[in-house]
């Protein structure tokens, strides 16, 4: 049986996987990682081996080694790290359920499976449940994207048939923006412990640079000053905004991470490509202009 | 340096992976698979660990596995057996592309990754160079299907830079229904000995049990007798077409095959469910009408 | 010169287009409509002739017939009456746009076009201005419906340039989810009168019926009450949610609309069906067991 | 009831609207258009109204002119005009059904809605017929286009109900690349007189300027000369691939008729702009390479 549940609160970042400049994961620059988030930018929760570590980039192997090294630096520091387990293979997945458990991790999720699909929803559940069987101690999570999934089954129809079937159901990572949809995820298992966690996988990136700003628009807004959480909404949208702008996915984060943190997380592996020159020169010019966000270099 | 290449020339079917009532590879029955496709059904070539042979649903461990089951049953029966190596992790790819070259496979193909995606030709060209190299010696197929990779990279653009950086390339598996695209692929590279092998995965499974009429086709068509040949074609299509109506997929290949062969395929694997009762007794029921089909049940 | 623009303000209600049981426009309920969505649902804005008021399915003679009933009947009685004249021919939409200034309605919008469609920004805007110049002295409005239109471009981008072609801009009804380009939108336009309504067509739709409690909903916002706000929103949530599982689109509106106003609205024209009697029934009953709304049937 | 159906044969081309430089209707070159289209290219069936000739951007007065105008300058010239007289709105385009059997056009053709959609085949067929009654002695084509209207209801299912609800069906217009579904509307249909015409509108529209050399193609293939069919075939596809890698749309067929025929074509009316000077440029240096087309210019 389930172990009384922590419930996951405060923000979670999608860590990124360093690398070094051949490709190679870089263990050595996890420590202080952990510190950074923790000290700098107050977020004590990691989703790790996510889009944003290119989790499924990474061979088994090498997701089981990162798992364990964030497991590992972060013990007496963060609060949760929660692994993506998520794979096209479902054996590949309870094999990384399984390693999840043995290494201590606080929490499993999992992505739909997005090249051959899943019918319906019985199927989803289907498949998820045998993931979560293979760590029953481990609080679970599903990874809701429809847009990369294409599993057109909104959140809140899945939530009525998965805590059944999966008893350690724990609640779920909304990457999308359907808002009728989390509303009625929310309104409907308000009694319950669960977490729905609210954001596509670049703006849990951007906890990485921007959890400080965040945390700050989250106190504001819950001490009720609307205008002081307005202002920090507006400073990290016109970031984001202008980083879209030129362009922003998972190399564009690689490079702005290490351009606000001084820790060097190298290129990412192909089929990705390192942010170009071009774009780097221009975040670290708008990093001069911020006050609320400076450059290490 | 690469041997000297031996065409592609006929059907190549894609291979169904057999399975027991539990969802385990059942390799005990690939020999009389290969036996069925060269003896009854004319088909001398095989794709193997593509989507009809749920080859992203298997472990590396299980399409190392399967890949050198197929080798080694068809040595001396089959012309080539190509060996789908593509993953969404580099890593894999190439350890898969090292093992088929190990066991003698006759060429690999890979299709480009589709969760983080090649932002462009040049990345994509890249990332099958560094799969293509783990085998130097091998025929190096790729295989496009822009609808599921998202990459709008046509053919036809890719083959102008794709023989310098990939000197084993030789040919591609075009799963799109672009006909211009296929046509000027066939044009700009009539002289040289590639292969393009045309067509969904559905219809490379359909060989599995419509090679025998396929074949026909083509030899009527060769022969100039147009009204021989459309009359195949028309066979070959309202028998898909019915069972597209049903809902067509892997799962359904499957039964199909089994009712056909008389060769148990087995259900498929989660995230697949097996094909309802219903739909194989539609078929079976269909089967009992067609005079160049028949139902071994 | 434009005049000196009176902001808008408060709920907007898409407006839906009344007919007969032989799909003709039932001009003889529009006065009750508008005494309903006044004095019932607190909502003193509409926009005729969008999707809920089935604009594109009526001729243009009949579009102006139908703006022209809702101007009379709404004078002294609604606060502003917007009039949607966005057409495929910009000859049809220029003559709409001169209409509803003749008729003295309060503003018109225009969607992008979306069979040709204009290949990037500068090529909307364009469009727009010429349709804007033919009502020189309306507010003029965007209405941003990337999904329907294709059109991938994000409304903040927009706001760069309209402004200086298009002298009567005066905000945009945003159809997107894309909360970060809603967010700029409005972040960079706080000093300015523009007005920025947000919401998909099937929202502004449910101001209808829902109108009232979504005023009970901004007003508990508004006194920082928001357990009361939370409340409201997931009444409406509830609501929208059930009969988006039923099935929900322009005849449901009509159907829902008919039950809780008591006035017929009728069916809708081809290419939409009536909705069908079991769905009307499933609401009927659905309305009973609710105390914020009623079925006058 | 109506007239006995004279089949549609050989090539049919899409017309373009010929436009003045302001964006106006010129209609006085449309006698030479017809001239060229049967001496030149050999093309005496036109499709009006359609993509190519901006029919949805041309107001429903403008419509009936130009349909007027190309069957009365067509008359004893072309074999038949077949007019496009779908709209969103059911009442325009029963108007334009009406004008076009009062003109004395050989036959119309109908788009699907595709702003507000029909749900299902029934409701579409309902739609269609609607339309077709408007003009009871005119032979009815349906303008499949799934891309476009995103109903995703295939060509043959659709002809299994439309003939006892459409008396005046005679066939489709087949813009899809399902090849399966196209095969099998020619099957199930060849005893009857249906025309089935395949290709999307920018193939149809090539023929304008390349329906010589298509027709030079479908001859060699009629007397079983492959090699020369295949010819053929190639130098049309390298020529629209030079153009589609240009970037390829109603304004660039504009630019490239006007080039090849010397017929000024003008520019497009908005939503669309002019093809680029460097287009033009191009299409210029390459049919000077060409022997098969040439520029006039």
């Amino acid at each position: 049986m389930a172990s009384p549940k922590k419930r996951l609160q405060g923000l979670v970042a999608a860590t990124i996987t360093p690398m070094t400049e051949h490709g190679e994961i870089n263990f050595s620059v996890i420590g202080q990682y952990v510190d950074y988030l923790v000290e700098k930018q107050g977020v004590k929760n990691i989703f790790v081996n996510g889009t944003t570590g290119e989790g499924l980039s990474l061979s088994v192997s090498e997701r089981r080694q990162v798992a364990e090294a964030w497991v590992t630096k972060g013990r007496n520091k963060l609060d949760q790290v929660v692994i993506h387990v998520g794979a096209l293979s479902l054996k590949e997945s309870q094999e990384l359920a399984r390693h999840a458990a043995e290494i201590g991790a606080d929490g499993i999720a999992v992505i739909a499976p997005f090249f051959l699909k899943p019918w319906n929803k019985d199927v989803l559940i289907n498949f998820l449940r045998e993931v979560a069987a293979a760590a029953p101690a481990l609080p679970f999570y599903y990874y809701h994207v429809p847009a990369l999934t294409g599993v057109k089954i909104r959140a809140e129809e899945l939530l009525d048939g998965i805590q059944e079937k999966i008893p350690t159901f724990q609640g779920l990572k909304f990457s999308d923006t359907d808002l009728l949809d989390f509303g009625q995820c929310v309104d409907q298992h308000r009694q319950r412990q669960f977490a729905f966690l609210f954001g596509v996988d670049e703006l849990f990136s951007t906890y990485n640079y921007l959890g400080k700003k965040t945390n700050q628009m989250l106190e504001a807004f819950e001490r009720k000053d609307f205008s002081s959480a307005l202002n920090c909404q507006f400073c990290i949208q016109r970031f984001i905004n202008f980083v879209i702008k030129l362009g922003f996915g998972v190399s564009q984060t690689k490079a702005i991470m290490t351009l606000v943190s001084g820790i060097p997380m190298g290129p990412p592996r192909l089929p990705l490509q390192k942010a170009s020159r071009e774009f780097t020169d221009n975040v670290k010019a708008k990093l001069k202009s911020l006050d609320f966000l400076s450059c290490t270099d």
